[in-house]
């Protein structure tokens, strides 16, 4: 592994060296992580071109730094971004690329006050960027992440009944995840019943399912420190007439997402793959959040997938399909998979399914 | 519950007049929950002086931010900062004033180039400073959090023998906590054992506890929205002549600082107080972190309580104090409590502690 992450910072050297920068100052966390293999709440890491790099951390986090990072220098400092500046000045360094995007406008003004010799420019999301696609290593570890969460799906969906509240059917899914080895829930799941199911976002509460509903699970598991993403809606009883024409019309739109999801791909033409077919079904106001989004080692990551986004889907690019319908007071319907884009488009799509949960509508 | 944010807007609106400025964005999502009570992961409040405030979030919230925040205007558009900002302009607002402390770079630069008649000035930490004090509602949240770590531990404790890995005792009493009403636990539980309990943010892992262990168990629960932060440290089987002297000291220093903390206390004179016995006994260098923190709407919140710290403890504020000692290779104690300040102090101290097991040290 420290191999790995070497071979990451000297790809991140290569956008530093372009953009004219002698170093650059990596403060998000993630990003961090992903070059370092570090994981703590208060870190930074120091690129210089053409140098190993040096990393800072507090001392809760040395003795983990020394044993998993060896082959960069180590800095032990409460405040672990000036000790790095610090280092920078020292090293004559003068032209330091940062991640504005992660920077807050404080902190920013602190380091230029303290350091006024030096000069900051932005790195843009050169490290984003390079984390969009993954190694077969890192496919490794989503795939597990999302093997675990279809057999935890799987397990607890018998216990639905009515009567059941969201919130115990959200701690029996998450336990089935840490029980078959997932280190947490990669976010806080969605349990979302009858009305609740048209509030995208709903936090599970005490509502009890009851005949008639429609229930719109996600969830995912976090293993090796990547997210699972995937969401089933399943009917309590059997379903109304309105909630198999949503339900078939956003499986649709999700299979069709799904299959033209291929390297090359615009995202903001595979947005509207799914989204034309809902709007074209007189649903399209009532789909309003984007197709889907990378997941890794965030639960939400480039590339993002919607209306007006740029960029493109290459080779081993995982991300999300997950569209839509939500009608508000009534109920709604949301199906998502986890899949990676793969090269090589054969007949059937070239995007791999890592979430494997039938998206056939289940009656319970 | 709704008065009572508009009660807090309120309180931040006198600070943004006497700063000069026309409005305050509020951009920190936990500072937009304390102001309006939505919790949402994409959220912004515009707040001018003598209107009840304009609350910006996506569709995913808007059926919650409609139903749980009456009395302010809403605003429901996927780019919600910049949404607000709009609105300033269209109601010729001129001067705002921003969080600098959460605000990047990038999106500080981008406001700026797109509302070009528009001054931005730093509101400064002015929510955050209010959130420190908290009224009876929000420590009777805390108060549960704590009861449920409390009792949760308690629960699992007798679990605790040699072969179970520290991982599978995590599991457990982050189980017990959810059993028990938590929302989730508020933050990644640390089960340090033997050597592992030398690096004070252990991540949980394989290691099984063995005979002779000390194990520090850093943990709490989140219960509405507020968060408990609770460590013990317990010995496996009869422990050792080092092992007891440095828990004794841990101990001491501990309840020195918990019975020191008081309304008018200076934060980094309370660090001393348990900083200076364990410096005397000749442990200093390996009792590297601040004592403390703020514990509320997030688990690490002013005020922070350390060496070079600025600031006082009053009446209503929620801390921990969290001495520890760590002897590299060896081993390592901790003992943590979350405490209220009260004014109007007793012979026995004003804290009143919240999280309540015994400081004694427990074999097992």
């Amino acid at each position: 592994m420290p191999e790995i992450h070497a071979a990451r910072r000297t790809r991140v050297q290569a956008k530093i060296a372009a953009l004219g920068a002698e170093a650059a100052l990596i403060t998000s966390l993630v990003n961090v992580r992903y070059l370092t293999g570090l994981t703590s709440s208060n870190a930074a890491l120091l690129l210089p071109v053409g140098e190993p790099g040096i990393l800072a951390t507090d001392s809760r986090y040395g003795p983990a730094a020394a044993r998993d990072c060896p082959g960069i220098e180590l800095v032990i400092e409460r405040f672990a971004e000036s000790a790095l500046v610090s280092v920078a000045v020292a090293r004559q360094l003068r032209t330091i690329a940062f991640e504005a995007q992660e920077m807050t406008v404080q902190r920013h003004a602190e380091l230029i006050s303290a350091h006024a010799g030096l000069t900051f420019i932005p790195l843009g999301p050169a490290v984003e960027n390079l984390r969009m696609v993954k190694d077969e290593a890192e496919i490794g570890l989503l795939a597990r992440a999302c093997e675990i969460t279809s057999a935890a799906f799987a397990e607890v969906l018998p216990a639905i009944r009515p009567g059941m509240t969201e919130r115990e059917f959200a701690v029996l899914l998450e336990r089935a995840m840490t029980d078959r080895g997932a280190e947490k829930p990669a976010f806080d799941s969605i349990v979302a019943s009858g009305p609740n199911g048209a509030i995208p976002h709903h936090a599970p509460a005490d509502r009890r399912f009851a005949l008639g509903d429609l229930v719109t699970v996600d969830c995912g598991a976090r293993f090796g420190g990547y997210h699972a993403d995937m969401t089933r809606t399943v009917a309590i009883g059997e379903p109304a007439a309105w909630q198999r024409e949503i339900y078939g019309l956003v499986a649709a739109a999700q299979a069709a997402g799904v299959q033209a999801a291929r390297d090359g791909m615009g995202v903001a033409a595979l947005d509207a793959v799914s989204r034309d077919m809902i709007a074209e079904a007189g649903y399209g106001e009532y789909f309003q959040h984007g197709l889907g989004h990378g997941v890794g080692l965030e639960i939400h990551e480039a590339p993002m997938i919607g209306y007006g986004r740029e960029g493109r889907l290459s080779d081993q690019v995982p991300v999300t399909v997950e569209p839509g319908i939500y009608l508000p007071g009534k109920g709604g319907v949301r199906i998502e998979d986890t899949l990676v884009v793969r090269a090589g488009a054969g007949a059937a799509g070239s995007a791999e399914l890592l979430t494997t949960t039938t998206r056939d509508l289940l009656v319970l």
